[in-house]
């Protein structure tokens, strides 16, 4: 259900006073945005252009294109970046002796061409104080993200449906991007950086798990061309073998990650073991992951419990190892904070992260569950909620 | 049909000599290349790691991960970039005096990082070079982008059976991307720098067309959601109304564009005679397209013939206007020569460039042809075959 535009706009500032909160920590004066996630995070809506965010105050859009902003508050048509300063004066807002741009999303060209606008302000790392406030997500977020899941789950729901006899990988893959988007997937992951290059997800069967991924992913794959090496290889899917399927939540401008694994036949009795492991972490997980909580604690619980569990050497991959078990997520798939043994982040109220305690298991295929979570004082609360156990095909 | 490794091989080196070349022009004595495109158009394999290629000789793989490139040819295992410069020494290589980055696509922090690994050497915008080499396509590529173009058509072919009465343009263009991917394609389109999101492509009926675009593709429409504000709004079609099919033509490392127009029921006269300008402009062009000829004066003849027809009101969109109409093309969407008024640009033999010369009609919806061609000694020639008349669903 979505929220009515008042409360939008009062989710909106919500989020723009917890951006002005870590520039006053990084002593920032002022944060001119142009990333699409980060335009879209501080405006809900999605153009062309600039949003300038003085240390206190509203933020100011500046909007290239499309037409269509004209009527809205504190936004200025401009033809490119250059004019932002004398608009700032045109307002009467003093010019900034400092300025924050985004190191971490934008083009290095772009970033240059930002601080030439602004010669006299020292330039600063923007990314810092957006990415802070992004971890923690404002009431409205949370509600787009509790949609995702539903319609993730209903999705998962109709996976079963879409296997037939001697399918390959890619044919199950294709059924379940029809169903996921006839429920209503935007068709297009959002991630941040260059390190991940996705279609609609992924799935794996067999031993193409054990490919390892140039990536930033959990799992590899050998995918069905050198050129988008992930996930799916095109190989018939065979009894004896497990197919894990870790498909796109986004619904809307935010996102979940759920994965869950399906059975051709038998398979062997280590890897429901090596799966019921993945989900003694994710409920150790969930009891710890309180505000408070090191993020890296929850990384060095997993490895303790797969490791007593004697799967250590299928955790995370086999032949190559991802050096992480989670993200965190919304408005793209790869957001901080990242669970890892190095994590420096806590747990805070309101964080959504995705945990993926994975195995690999030669010549089966990848086991284990990924459910997308909410930091709550009682401890993780999953926003996907689907049953966990290896399902038939 | 592809061609054998030893012929990949020595059409790599071509790719190579012909960075090396305006590497040369632009004094530039090493290039450090770090982005998935360009590793990929260097390598024609994917890794996350570091093409270093000096101004003479051959290019070093500097390979992070993943696991599995060991036993090829001037390869070398780094944990990070800081590694590079022992590496090179080892290797008995000099340090350049100065060194390119690939400015134009990769992030800012990225760029200062590895400025930081070359701290005496003066660094350089290596976008350049690269995107000038990339412009012309060597045999292999050539032979990639055929087999988009046949495998593209093929998928149209089958673009009127995925019509049902009283569907909605998500749900036609549903079908139709799940058509695409049966026939091979790979589901995720690559596009360089911040300026385009999009899944798999663009669907447009009726006055959807006429909603403008924030990002720098040729036609708008609003999109399911202000998140992804492009293509399909989930409206029902409508008789007297064009729906225009401009989707994904990724099949292997490289792609085709190809647009082209459906109607439901008749149409008004009108939208029949922009349509066949739209080809009349593509006509003129393949004849005028040849080596020598100026990108610019490509355009210029489209916007000639549309303003002779009576039809520049409508050209390149009605209410906000895209400002080319045309864009290089191969392993990105959207590369360079951009077809506009202001390219300074020139057409080389095995330059490749799809041509979308298009029109927004109220209340009927957009119509035109977009075909990808390469630039012939005889002008340009289509890789994207199939049948141009606006056809019924």
């Amino acid at each position: 259900m979505k929220l009515i535009a008042d409360d939008l706009k009062g989710d909106i500032l919500k989020r723009v006073s917890s951006i002005q909160r870590y520039m006053k920590e990084d002593g920032m004066d002022a944060l001119l945005i142009a990333g699409n996630a980060n335009i879209y995070y501080t405006t809900s809506r999605f153009f062309r252009g600039y949003v300038y965010i003085p240390a206190e105050g509203s933020p100011i859009w500046f909007v290239v294109k499309p037409v269509g902003f004209e009527e809205e508050k504190d936004v200025v048509y401009i033809h490119k970046p250059e004019n932002i300063p004398a608009e700032l004066e045109r307002l009467g807002l003093r010019m900034p002796s400092n300025i924050g741009f985004e190191y971490d999303s934008l083009l290095y060209s772009d970033v240059v061409r930002l601080q030439a606008v602004f010669p006299s302000a020292t330039p600063k790392n923007g990314s810092h104080p957006i990415k802070k406030a992004r971890m923690v997500k404002t009431p409205w977020e949370l509600d787009r993200m509790k949609e995702d899941g539903i319609h993730q789950s209903e999705a998962y729901r109709r996976v079963t449906h879409c296997y037939r006899e001697d399918m390959t990988d890619v044919e199950f893959q294709i059924e379940i991007e029809r169903i996921l988007r006839l429920e209503g997937n935007l068709g297009f992951i959002r991630t941040s950086g260059n390190l991940m290059e996705i279609n609609m997800g992924s799935v794996i069967a067999g031993d193409n798990a054990d490919v390892p991924s140039p990536y930033d992913f959990s799992m590899g794959g050998a995918g069905v061309d050198p050129a988008l090496p992930g996930g799916a290889n095109g190989t018939t899917m065979k009894p004896g073998e497990t197919v894990m399927v870790d498909m796109s939540g986004s619904f809307n401008g935010y996102q979940t990650d759920m994965t869950r694994v399906w059975r051709i036949g038998e398979i062997p009795e280590k890897a429901y073991k090596a799966h019921e492991c993945s989900r003694s972490i994710l409920r150790a997980c969930e009891k710890m992951g309180r505000p408070g909580v090191r993020v890296a604690d929850l990384y060095d619980k997993a490895i303790a419990i797969a490791k007593a569990e004697g799967f250590d050497q299928y955790f995370m991959g086999h032949r190559q190892k991802a050096p992480f078990i989670g993200h965190g997520i919304g408005i793209e798939l790869n957001e901080l904070p990242v669970v890892t043994a190095k994590s420096r982040d806590v747990l805070e109220e309101g964080m959504t992260i995705a945990l993926e305690p994975k195995f690999v298991i030669p010549s089966v295929g990848a086991v284990g569950v990924e459910n997308t979570y909410v930091v709550t004082a009682e401890g993780l609360k999953p926003l996907t909620v689907f049953p966990e156990e290896i399902q038939e095909l």
